[in-house]
């Protein structure tokens, strides 16, 4: 099969776990033994925990010598050392699939670069190059390694790291909002809860939740991510009045901060940016808006809703969640009358 | 990897020419080769053109001998007899992934399970069986031919058949329509170019098009596969007044039967049947309905539509096409009000 093959197989198992790795990329992952069979695949799942390769060398040393012991490490150093002890070639000649250029430096976690290279890994196929300064220079480290490199530069494997890019240089704001199928948004809970985990999951990683005044005195929200028993994010409420009911449970929510303004201002203080809200908040921030996030419900409902939007969008990824699908887009023509 | 994971590819190939094959079953295969590499993936594209299997091994031959010869050929046993002659054992001990046990029948082709015998192939991983008694006893033929066999009952790859087992037994009926993210169903063209002609090649092999009246006398339509040069189907208008411009350009299309009928008698007639409409037409025909096929353009209108429909979906699958998506629905617990 094709380069593109294993590598699209990587950056959709990245996907499932995209929000997730902030403030690191997410990266995905592929082993090919040198016969060409595949043995395992991963994605980095959380930053601070052991980036893809890591993960895909464990789960294929298991694999290959059915000795469960590394399963038990979930320290990066750990399975580092570990690997480095026991590998005893096994993975010489294998070919490794990556969405990005694997990192060459020790962060939280030691370089990936030096791993690949000990375990005589033969080839790498990049999907596409690390543009962080940071944690750059992998491909060349391993090409002076003796090592074959491929770089696809693939347009799955860029879009997937374009929120990192921006977060790294500035900010990544995306607008996340949950619809029926026929673009209804208001009477009660749309998602299933396997969706909503999700965006719980997302909400425990961001910094900073924006959200409209009416959303806030409608719902009543709490803007936390007990579903997944994780943190709550700062909140902004984007809005002309000041004056909100104290006891509206997010006001209550420990060691988060809650801002009411009527500009944007307070987002230069952050990173990565969720905006949850409906066509109306939409149209008000479109232009700070680099991604949307839909979730659809597979349902008609006689609910209906009315917006004044006309947006042209790119569809950059889609996946099943439960029993709903989710949609990435980015702006392709943008214009609001 | 696990089976499920190489017969999840398999489904996902065949899902590429849903409704293509009527009224052959869609079906995709993978083969492995002895180490466990990927050798090839395929679909069945076309009712009397070679079955998933052939094209399988059409496509490993080529690729594991570089003798170009074998892709001249079309015609199903061409490619049987071509292989016999010429596979000298290339394909002993490989593993075929099929999404539906393979047939065991001379019918416009070969029986696939006389081939994977004679090629030795050591294992077929089965996703579901064939209910068609005509096709079926492909998994005891090979079982009793001394090739290990395994049957997954797969729902992924149970969905893929509910259309070709519905059809074979009386009809299958599903309602297609093109909307914007918001649900909005009018003003114009919805879809890409190239979901149209997907659904113009669908056009191509169905029995029968179910139209309502309202859209006739609105859109004018020609209801051909004109975008693929394909045949058009005959048309039946839903509609309790019978009269009608005959200059609507439907109504010229050589080779076809219109009929233009209050009551939906006419279908009894055909296996597979596409409507064509928006809400009001899904809700007046609900109840006959399989499945729904609903493309989703990645766009936000000021066109709004209203319908009257509570439904519940579940998803079986999504596919992006050209710019859109297209999701494959069923009834999950209907009600209308």
């Amino acid at each position: 099969m094709l380069d593109s093959f294993y590598i699209d197989l990587a950056v959709n198992e990245a996907w499932k776990y995209w929000g997730l790795t902030y403030p690191n990329p997410p990266v995905g992952g592929l082993l090919l033994d040198r016969s060409g069979k595949i043995v395992s695949i991963s994605a980095h799942q959380r930053a601070g925990s052991p980036h893809s390769e890591v993960l895909l060398f464990q789960n294929a040393f298991w694999k290959l010598t059915k000795d469960r012991e590394i399963l038990n490490l979930s320290d990066s150093q750990d399975i580092h050392n570990f690997l480095y002890e026991n590998h005893k070639g096994i993975f010489k000649d294998f070919t490794l699939y990556t969405t990005l250029e694997p990192c060459n430096h020790f962060g939280k976690t030691p370089p990936c670069s030096l791993l690949i290279r000990n375990l005589s890994i033969k080839r790498v196929v990049v999907g596409t190059l690390d543009t962080n300064p940071t944690a750059s220079g992998g491909v060349q480290y391993l090409q002076s390694s003796g090592i074959e490199v491929d770089i696809l530069n693939s347009p799955k494997a860029k879009y997937l790291v374009e929120p990192f890019e921006k977060w790294s240089k500035g900010r990544f704001i995306f607008f996340k909002y949950a619809q029926r199928l026929d673009g209804s948004i208001d009477g009660g809970t749309i998602s299933s809860l396997e969706s909503r985990k999700y965006i719980h999951s997302i909400r425990d990683r961001i910094d900073l939740m924006v959200i409209g005044g009416e959303t806030v005195r409608t719902d009543r929200p709490t803007l936390d991510s007990r579903l997944v028993g994780g943190s709550a994010p700062d909140i902004l409420i984007y809005s002309r009045y000041r004056e909100f009911d104290k006891t509206i449970p997010l006001f209550s929510v420990p060691d988060r901060n809650v801002y009411i303004d009527s500009s944007l201002e307070k987002i230069e203080n952050y990173r990565f940016i969720m905006v949850e809200g409906g066509y109306n908040l939409l149209q008000a921030i479109l232009e700070y808006i680099d991604w949307v996030m839909v979730i659809i419900s597979p349902t008609l409902s006689t609910s209906s809703t009315i917006h004044n939007l006309n947006i042209q969008f790119q569809i950059i990824h889609h996946l099943q969640i439960g029993e709903d699908i989710i949609l990435w887009l980015r702006k392709k023509s943008p214009s609001t009358n």
